[in-house]
């Protein structure tokens, strides 16, 4: 039985402040007032822009003319706040409800997920100036469809997706899983069978579902690894027991749980020894490094928007080759029995157009920065291997992920350094998570002090080194031993 | 064969630089560098928050202080010529490629599809703060699912959603034509016959063929409206001709094509009859004027959320009942074979989480404003209809929409009025737009004096006035009659 402030602390926490207590905790952080000024200047700018917005061609009359000024003023009160770093918070929340999520400035964000997508600057920009609905849709003329607009140039950003990822075709999807679902609606029958990998995610288990198809996982090795050999055991295994060949292998080039590489180039091989077309899950790959689908051999390429491209939600990219493109991007066949109407050049899969506004555009507005930045992945990888090794100096830590990392997110086992001090301190596992938040650091799942996963992907070296100072500071002030 | 100078003009157009010469056109308008300036300052704004997104939580360093004050001056030079209303356009292109869009600020927009999606003013300031893909996820926590999240309050949203709709259960999608997919999928098997309007959207004619099923159209009434009648003699004639009772029927309580109002109620209780279940298409309705679900019988109701719920794209919401809630959005029950990992409560339709970040925040941002705007509808139909009277007062323009109108969107024919010009203007058709532009007035598909769409949703009483005066003002121009 843990002791009475214990019980209490922990209490408090499930009876749903913690999200409020950790804001206390981290308000006691020296906050710049700057950040929340930098949003009330953006929010005061976009009140300005509803007064455009309301009023005649013609220009502003006398009564926005004077609001115009007034809310001139109260802008120039805020920058001058911004300037001097002085002032209160004026706004907390949004339509009523909404607090401003400053996440991403006074803090370091570990979070797994959310590291490489997060927006460019440049991005946050055409979101700003594209964020209407059907801002995509000014210039939309014969043969209306969303991957053949070229004002903005939308259709060469298609061109170059599929060049970027050295594959014929691309089209923006609703996020990955949103590709997985027209792969396998495309593919699969009802009963026919996915190969999938046993570190798989669950939108690839929903997406074959949804289809009618089942999964068969292909096993691990004793690394952690998906290897071609295995692939092939399981293929046979399959066609042994069913008497039915898959219909596709999915193979995730990094899984979500430990981020290791497998060996996706064999697996595709193998694969089409059997003449089954081999599914690229790049949701963790497609943006941060170079993917190379002709290389790999595969037959689809999936990434997202949201998780590796910088790019707003939801969003994602399904590249294919010449060869599939007809299949999974096949065009409607239904006529109107009454009308004979046709919508000859919509796809199927993709229900016509995909994504428009903003999601869009912010693609396309950090697509010249991904580019560029999938050059420098080996850096990321640097970044990656040297915080893990901070972590392994702290006695008791290990590594879960394959280790030297090859990637940007790892999963790590604390439970012989931080959980040991979790287990006598009064907050429980929350003592990781509010010290670490003491310095500006967040992203780490509340109360975790066992398995866990961070992404250092995107942080500066400055960054990097001063999450490995500050989990060894927390280590030594809890007498954790630190090689 | 037209005189030379039309040819070269026409020839010009199709040669692509329409929107070139049309931005010409509208430049002459003494256009407010204000509105340049306010975007200018925005993003300026951005470059100074991308200050804080990569620095340390210890704070600027002296570097980043230089170049922070910097930025801060750059700004005050942008806001003092926004308070003038002098100065040149610094910035035209974001990340490149992409100009800015001002298309809502100096101009009257009356692009069909575009009225009812625009952005509310928190909406844009909710994008400004959550535009980070996975934004909605900080506090994510079991059982791990979008619509159960807490902190911001989107669990409430979906509930308030589902209540706003008068229905059990509702979920966000991306896009409506996504929330028809997961009905059509959960409902159809292939061959499956889902009865829609002769005016139905491509988007619900792709999500049946999707879902391998067909589509049997009901004929529209000499008023060109779809009654409950029809319905059942459609319904009856396709259980005649296959021996298959339809699965669904899929009306537009208000269609694309003339936005006119469909019997929708009625037809709901001969669906009924049959024991088939009606999705209501509420792409038009829901988010402008009042939809009770219950009242109106549908087991589904569809509404978007760029198109008429002042979001960003794509959203929508899909909402149903008790009944077919564990239809459409039934849980998971695939199993790993090897792992006998399980991920029981996501949603196969749904593919887990569906909308995240600024996209999803921006619904919930503009969700008060579109509560309160639908009291306001009759505003908006009068607005409607006195546009179109207007409009009517040119001698030959006719309404191809039922008139008096119910709906801020309309088709009308310009056929005997303002094409009769274009036939004899070196111009030909785009003479209109191009006189409408001159006024700032966008939206207006070029070169369309035969049949066009309009929409004068959400516009100021001011704005449709003078909409409505140029019109008469061009007509007058080129001598046509006004009564």
């Amino acid at each position: 039985m843990p002791p009475a402030a214990t019980r209490r602390y922990v209490s408090s926490i499930l009876t749903s402040d913690f999200e409020k207590r950790l804001k206390e905790v981290e308000s006691k952080m020296a906050k710049d007032i700057r950040v929340q000024k930098t949003f009330e200047a953006l929010f005061a700018l976009e009140d300005i822009r509803e007064i455009f917005r309301g009023t005649l061609p013609t220009g502003l009359n006398e009564t926005e003319e004077q609001e115009f000024h007034k809310k001139v003023s109260a802008l120039k009160k805020i920058i001058n706040e911004l300037e001097s770093g002085k002032g209160n918070p004026e706004i907390s929340k949004l339509a009523g409800t909404l607090p401003i999520r400053d996440r991403e400035e006074p803090f370091i964000n570990i979070q797994p997920i959310q590291a490489a997508g997060k927006l460019t600057v440049e991005a946050r920009k055409a979101l700003i100036a594209y964020g209407d609905g059907y801002s995509t849709c000014d210039s939309c003329k014969k043969p209306f469809r969303l991957d053949k607009i070229t004002k903005p140039g939308i259709a060469d950003f298609h061109s170059e997706l599929a060049e970027f990822l050295n594959l014929d075709e691309a089209r923006v999807v609703p996020g990955a899983r949103r590709g997985f679902q027209a792969v396998a609606s495309s593919l699969l029958e009802k009963g026919d069978i996915a190969i999938v990998s046993s570190l798989s995610h669950y939108t690839e288990f929903l997406s074959v579902e949804n289809a009618g198809g089942i999964v068969k996982e292909v096993p691990l090795n004793e690394k952690n690894i998906i290897t071609a050999e295995a692939t092939a055991e399981k293929i046979e295994a399959v066609i042994r027991e069913t008497g039915k060949t898959p219909k596709i292998v999915m193979i995730d080039h990094f899984d979500y749980q430990l981020a290791n590489e497998h060996d996706i180039k064999d697996i595709s091989k193998v694969s089409h020894q059997y003449d089954i077309p081999l599914l690229y899950n790049g949701a963790y790959t497609v943006g941060v490094m170079p993917v190379d689908g002709k290389d790999l051999g595969a037959d689809f390429v999936i990434g997202s928007g949201h998780k590796s491209m910088a790019s707003a939600a939801p969003s994602g990219v399904l590249a294919t080759t010449e060869e599939w493109a007809p299949v999974v991007f096949r065009t409607t066949q239904m006529k109107g029995d009454l009308t004979d109407r046709r919508f000859g050049i919509k796809e199927v899969e993709m229900l016509g157009c995909t994504l428009m506004g903003g999601t869009l555009f912010s693609m396309m507005a950090s697509f010249p920065a991904v580019k560029e930045r999938v050059k420098h992945w080996d850096e990321e990888v640097d970044k990656s291997n040297y915080l893990i090794e901070r972590l392994l100096s702290i006695s008791g830590s290990k590594v879960l992920s394959e280790y030297p990392r090859k990637h940007a997110l790892s999963k790590i086992d604390t439970t012989d350094s931080f959980d040991k001090v979790a287990k006598n301190h009064p907050k429980r596992g929350y003592y990781l998570s509010d010290e670490l938040s003491k310095r500006g650091i967040v992203g780490l799942f509340p109360g975790a002090t066992k398995a866990w996963k961070l992404s250092t992907y995107g942080l500066s070296t400055d960054r990097v080194k001063y999450l490995g100072d500050s989990l060894v500071e927390i280590a030594e002030k809890y007498g954790l031993e630190v090689r």
